[in-house]
């Protein structure tokens, strides 16, 4: 009964709560921030060449920039952008990245059908992101484990639910478009570190979109296409033993979009808590003690022996590697009060001022730390001496970004690519996009 | 290195033995003969329907009509109509069904693309097939005893590898679409008996032509895609042990396609042994005892049990459900000679002629006989009495179809869509198709 329980709840959910909403806008506000963000990157410009020929009418646009091209094009192109800086919401239970495939998918289909209000988005979005994590859930961790990349095999599933939401599909359409979108299985681990990582939540976008368009015409798949023998769930559950019942039962009950968790900077997530302890010194350091940052004498960091493992690049040569290198991420948290996306461009990397204050860093790991926790230890050479524990970082469930951190992250990443009063700009329409009476419209008077 | 050995293999692939083209050669002749049979199906006017606001320039044809459209949807199409009455190819040692997804994404390349002659398609089909059959034989048979629908899961293999071909992708860039593909991971056995069945080879066709237009951009995947840790084989294994780098090692060696074979009849092997033996019968008694078979006394068939589980439906009432009825099989096969797609319509099902017949036979169940096997026992009303053995049916390995029995399928079922003189134009350009200079140009002269 999986497949029909998804397929009613869905079709029928018509109420959410105040915090529901809130982490949905949240969700979709972070997500546009991250296309935008990405929208300019070398991989999503190879892709947009790469698949021209197959363009279709242009009714759709790719954001942060003022072409349009196909409502499955543009779900693909620009779920890519969304994920290619890793910079993207994290459903920390499956680490899904959950708003990718269903915004990408929602977004485009909304600006082609037209008339769609932010309310009726964010319910889509609701839908479909609670979709896609319920039914990773069901699968977690045996399914990751042995290989898939879960943001996109149960994203294709979302974005088919968030997209049938949008076209009003019947209950057991909206079943036949879950079954379709449980075909196409999309995205393999061994992918991360190519371009074909980000293909996958943009694939899954289209994937839920094609499946939504054929249910509409009542192309069946089965109406127990995640439960049945040899259905999506046992298929992909790498082993283990899928707990779709058990998880479906929770539908609209416990909601999984308010625990999406947003990243505050564009690295590795085991560098936060050092880098979060960084900002913090910087504030301490100049605000109370009126202190230049660029005099700091020596820094230790202490922290979890898996940032030591994977982030301990002492001297990175451009962004790319500064993204592995926590001796980076606290110079730069030091220096500026901040780690965004301008702090990782490669001539901020490649700075003397960077450089030697990254040089005076040392890490030590501490296996008696958790992997969000840090402790740092700054002398300056004025003499004043500074200690920071980080209990849990700025992005955990403890100490979730507030709405300035987020619209900071946002302008920040925004600006790069359209400037600061455009980034203004969608950054307002962003935050009230529940007032939207035409989200398509809105979008395309943005450019 | 099993990615980069099909990768190296298949760009390199320059020449063929006589027999491989033979073979390559009957495998698209077969497809074009179904995928036009299948083109007026409601299944394909419905995902047509569905599909149209994606659709992009038209620039490759919908076999068996006069229309075109862009070159993605023109290949997810027509695979769709290659499957959708169960009559294509089989590659039996993993039930493949090979052509599909490959011609379909290579004809509309092809067409695409412009200037490709057929001895170019044909070694791109070559290179499609084997490496979907060698990939599909690595993980067989716990990859669909687990539940997927392997002629779509190693088709998008096959695709990206076929399209790759006739981009001239380099090596590099080829291993690269092999990995984009491989991510493509499309089709569960739940959806047997749904529309979406004939989706998943029509989409894995589309899914081949997304990977080598992105490769051919230099969109990057992994050069260990197949065969990594978390690539696909090991994902996709279903608890077996895939044996890729044994089976590459046979590229260019065995040749997958020249096991290649095709279905005589357009309803379940397991009735093939039974309809061929009814026929050959017919030759018997209309040519040697010039008998009337409309004057039959009575017909026992002896057949495998699972003939007697599967196709028993003594009164069909319709061409669907006659396709599991080896009763109504048997009536045909001795009236007519045949049991094509006309013997299945749904008024030579009801009509007085083939009831009566099919009355007057019985089965019997012989666990001893194999399952390509029948023996038939016939009494004519004129006292003539008549046995047959089939020891294998034809379409099996053993006794496959003659080029003169598959020209007598495509005629039969092209007819039935654009009628007999189209029929025989489209028959006598899918014989000669390694002398076609364009082939595209070849397709749009037909209609």
């Amino acid at each position: 009964m999986a497949t029909k329980k998804l397929a009613t709840w869905a079709v029928n959910l018509e109420t959410i709560s105040e915090s529901t909403r809130k982490a949905a806008v949240r969700s979709l506000y972070n997500y546009i921030g991250c296309a935008i963000g990405g929208s300019n990157h070398p991989t999503v410009a190879k892709a947009h060449k790469a698949l021209e020929p197959l363009f279709g009418r242009p009714t759709s646009t790719l954001l942060g920039t003022s072409s349009q091209c196909d409502l499955q094009h543009a779900a693909l192109l620009n779920g890519i952008a969304s994920h290619v800086h890793d910079y993207d919401d994290t459903h920390l239970a499956t680490i899904i990245h959950p708003a990718g495939p269903v915004a990408s998918a929602i977004l485009s289909y909304a600006e082609y059908q037209g008339s769609v209000t932010g309310e009726e988005l964010i319910l889509a979005l609701v839908a479909g992101i609670e979709a896609s994590c319920k039914v990773g859930l069901a699968v977690w961790p045996e399914h990751y484990d042995i290989g898939w990349h879960i943001t996109s095999t149960t994203g294709s599933i979302g974005a088919a639910v968030g997209v049938g939401r949008l076209m009003k599909l019947s209950e057991a359409q909206m079943a036949h478009a879950i079954g379709i979108a449980a075909v196409q299985v999309t995205g393999l681990r061994e992918m991360f570190g190519s371009d074909t990582k980000s293909f996958h939540p943009g694939r899954a976008a289209s994937n839920g979109i094609v499946a939504a368009l054929l249910a509409r015409q009542n192309y069946t798949s089965s109406e127990q296409a995640l439960e049945a023998k040899r259905g999506w769930a046992n298929v992909v559950a790498g082993g283990g033993t899928p707990k779709l019942d058990e998880l479906l039962n929770g539908l609209g009950e416990t909601w999984e979009i308010e625990t999406n968790s947003f990243k505050p900077f564009p690295c590795g997530i085991v560098c936060h808590p050092a880098i979060d302890a960084a900002i913090r010194c910087r504030v301490e350091l100049t605000q109370t003690h009126k202190l230049d940052p660029r005099d700091i004498k020596k820094v230790s960091l202490r922290v979890h022996p898996l940032v030591v493992e994977l982030t301990s690049k002492k001297e990175p040569r451009d962004g790319l590697e500064a993204k592995f290198s926590v001796y980076h991420g606290c110079a730069v948290g030091l220096l500026y009060g901040k780690a965004g996306p301008a702090e990782y461009a490669d001539e901020v990397v490649a700075s003397t001022e960077v450089v030697s204050v990254r040089d005076r860093v040392s890490i030590e790991a501490d296996s008696s730390l958790a992997a969000d926790e840090a402790y740092l230890s700054l002398e300056h050479s004025a003499g004043t001496k500074l200690e920071k524990h980080v209990e849990h970082a700025v992005g955990s469930l403890q100490v979730p970004m507030t709405d300035e951190q987020l619209t900071g992250k946002f302008v920040d990443q925004v600006s790069l690519v359209v400037g600061r009063d455009a980034a203004t700009r969608w950054s307002e329409l962003a935050w009230h996009i529940c007032n939207a009476r035409d989200i398509g419209q809105n979008i395309r008077d943005q450019d």
